[in-house]
């Protein structure tokens, strides 16, 4: 796959034709830049013809300072191939914007020209940032509530396997996706692509079956990037965009065969610019700064905080940064974390977290639902369910992943390919059960005698996780008026409960566990 | 109900008629003693007339010394009423013992005589004490595995329910019971008697309603225990020696409505030193200082310590020693705490426990199979069940309650009473696996991937909780050579896996979450 071309711009803006980019602009044949509109929250890019000999990615730079009013954002570019430089920019601000070209050689810099931001077309809702304390919503202020999953390969499968994936996400409902930018061991399955040029040739120098604990063959020249790699993934970031779901990029992770979990500062550093200049436009991108991050034992806490910075700094859309961990925990509360991505399943601790951290919580690993020997991969469709309620009902979020026994040379869904499992419907369920309440995020009730979440002015949402009291007086507030409706998370069942309840409320239950109750405040 | 008679003395000889007492013994009238023979680990009991003015329990001593070969025994005696003081004795040697009382009256001191201890009934085997570091074993080195539940108000509820308790207790196959030494509030019930001298007369004042948070009309003299309640409640402990029920006598208790959790140390020392002296000679008491000590507001760790010293330092038969907490753990590695009796359903921190205490856990709480509205109180049957599973996996034991919800009146089973639920034969179920075994109880293995516990030389014991690999390669010793046995532990059954395995050993599965596999080394 060669450099974008007018149709491939053209998909970036915001899933609308008109806001699609196109060789025009003040410069004449060596820089181009998109049309002169371009929607709110969709991209805008300034492609620049410049040197090709030595390293463009090391010797080379070029980017942009765009203004509207008294506001200037500075945005790198990258380099992309064949002697072409890029830069990217989302406006976040319906207006004329102006920009001008920088760079270090003659032929990039200096250039100028302007364009109009005109609104984004209804449905889209801009991308997410932290709201609410512990929550999260899109710039245009509708909340947003993440249940994502895991396809950590999704990105560099390659086709059929990554059409496939995208299908099944967008059937089952996913919202969100934590994909590994850097490629992962594939068995005897090859990446779409590598991330970097390939010392003696293009193609893999033999056939390698390769796993985690593996160690290729192949050498690689980490002052050079592969751009043919990034538009690979970055097709897929913008085939998530396109079905409104978030691509939570994970940028370094130690699932390794080549080295690149090892690449030293200068590399990892180049690396990370490289990706930010060139994603970050996309409104659905989120940084996940590593999976594991303390499995990377080539690393230092010093060298992750540094990581977190460069994004920080480097990102002109500021979109969210967090990184996942295994065994030891980031400290989360570190002002460039924007919110904590947790492996733990121990929910009743989150008010604590909270507290320590005062940020939105996403338990993205919560164990598997599956059937294979590793004790994290083997979950039943309940129990994930009940996790998801779990972390709802502590004002918290989850994330899906899946691991069920494939066919010799699948991969299970947890790198991308064919969701086999019956929790996935469910998740939906309660995705659809808070989006459909107008609520903005539920906060947790503070030391309650049964864990409950919501706010008391709209909705109070009780999950009973294993308890199963035949009757219980709920203790709602008084004045409150509230429908009640009992819900059957596992069979995706509402039932209305006859009456309205106010204050202290006892109401008959089942006597079956993994019940919800919601409390709705009646109109009026 | 009056002073012992004969025939009562008789029930107490570790339930063989040929160990019973009678009134015989070297000194006429006025000091009676069991017969001259008395099985090991039956009760030997001297009994005296002496005064029975002023008041007995504070201004008169009595007491034996037992003597066999070069080693003597002091116990200490009680007031059992009517100008009648006794001393028990429980002796674990056979062989010729000989006795000198003791007394503050000149006609208690200074008795003397001799019985012959005679071996113990085949099936009687000892009191339980610890063993193997983190285990129980009977004196005569019987393994003994708790498996027990908790029917707080057997002592005291009186007819007919502590009879329907005791044969429910019978049928469900429990081998221990925790039960309160001191009455706890039965609601519009009474209490068979009451454990002090009523003031104002022996009934109650009025038909009162109380509940732990109540507050009776009632006043008691705590200078003098009444003997026929300490009577009745030693009834209901020797029928659960005679159907080998150990009785883990709760000594304080916050659950109050008469004052006795808040008496004073002079009273609360006196009531445990009339306690050990009355009850320690049966053979199946245990104590434990409290239940949930850290609700009993009136009392220090000062004060729980010290009560620890005096029953361990008045005990003559060394009873097994603990305390039970409610969210406050006791430091069980305080040297006269023989095991750990907690509040706890996290098995899993039970190896740091262990490192810790260096001695047995029995979670004693675990939380009620029921359905009743508190928290504590609506396990299902199946999480019941896992419970139990995870605590012996974990290498610590767990004790079953129940706290269904019960007509008007009725007390629900964790104090007296009827049996609802469907966890006990499960447990029962487990608890046969264990002493079918020949094992001495499991070894949590260190840091295992799952779960699993045993003694590599005669079987492996896997519980996989929520875990449902479709298979797993058992990291079995190498030249074990064991059988496998697939175990439903709530469906109760066991179905044999063909063939004997070795080393790493691979096993397909069903699929299912909660089971269990039992690896058992094959003879030769």
């Amino acid at each position: 796959m060669g450099a974008m071309n007018r149709r491939d711009l053209m998909k970036m803006g915001a899933g609308a034709m008109a806001s699609g980019l196109a060789a025009a602009g003040p410069a004449a044949g060596l820089v181009r830049a998109s049309e002169e509109s371009v929607k709110q929250w969709g991209i805008f890019e300034v492609a620049a013809q410049g040197p090709d000999s030595g390293n463009p990615f090391v010797d080379v730079s070029f980017g942009a300072r765009f203004t509207i009013g008294h506001r200037t954002v500075e945005a790198a570019g990258f380099y992309d191939g064949n002697g072409t430089y890029k830069v990217r920019f989302s406006p976040d601000t319906a207006g004329t914007w102006s920009y001008q070209t920088t760079g270090s050689a003659s032929e990039l810099a200096g250039k100028t020209g302007t364009f109009d931001c005109v609104p984004a077309r209804a449905g889209n809702h801009g991308p997410v940032g932290t709201a609410h304390q512990f929550h999260f919503e899109h710039a245009d202020g509708t909340p947003y509530f993440p249940f994502g999953t895991t396809c950590y390969s999704y990105g560099f499968i390659g086709a059929p396997l990554d059409a496939e994936t995208l299908a099944n996400l967008k059937a089952a409902g996913f919202n969100k996706v934590r994909m590994c930018l850097l490629p992962k061991p594939l068995g005897k399955r090859q990446p779409a692509a590598m991330p970097f040029e390939r010392i003696g040739g293009a193609q893999p120098p033999q056939a390698e079956d390769l796993s985690d604990s593996s160690t290729s063959s192949e050498r690689f020249d980490l002052t050079r990037l592969n751009p043919a790699y990034f538009q690979h993934v970055e097709e897929r970031i913008r085939d998530l965009m396109s079905a409104e779901i978030q691509a939570d990029v994970i940028l370094f992770h130690p699932y390794d065969a080549w080295g690149f979990k090892a690449m030293g500062a200068e590399a990892d550093d180049r690396y990370l610019r490289y990706a930010v200049a060139r994603l970050s436009a996309y409104r659905n991108v989120w940084w996940s700064i590593a999976n594991e991050y303390d499995l990377v034992k080539s690393k230092s806490m010093a060298d992750w905080d540094r990581f977190f910075r460069i994004v920080e700094e480097s990102d002109p859309h500021g979109r969210l940064r967090s990184i996942h961990h295994s065994r030891v925990p980031y400290d989360n509360a570190k002002p460039w974390c924007t919110h904590a991505s947790l492996q733990e399943f121990d929910f009743d601790k989150s008010a604590e977290r909270q507290a320590a951290w005062n940020k939105p919580i996403i338990y993205d690993e919560i164990q598997y639902e599956g059937n294979i020997a590793r004790r994290w991969g083997n979950l039943t469709a309940e129990e994930m369910t009940r996790r998801f309620w779990q972390a709802v009902i502590y004002g918290t979020y989850a994330t899906h992943g899946e691991t069920y026994m494939t066919d010799e040379g699948q991969p299970v869904w947890s790198d991308a390919g064919a969701l086999q499992g019956t929790s996935a419907a469910r998740i939906l369920f309660l995705r659809k059960l808070l989006e459909d309440s107008g609520t903005t995020g539920l906060m947790a009730a503070e030391n309650p005698y049964y864990p409950n979440a919501g706010n008391p002015d709209r909705l109070i949402l009780y999950y009973f996780d294993y308890h199963r009291p035949a009757e219980y007086e709920f203790p709602l507030p008084d004045g409150g008026n509230y429908t009640a409706t009992l819900i059957d998370p596992w069979a995706m069942t509402k039932t209305a409960v006859a009456g309205t309840f106010n204050g202290k409320s006892k109401i008959t239950l089942p006597g079956r566990p993994y019940l919800a109750m919601l409390f709705e405040k009646a109109a009026g």
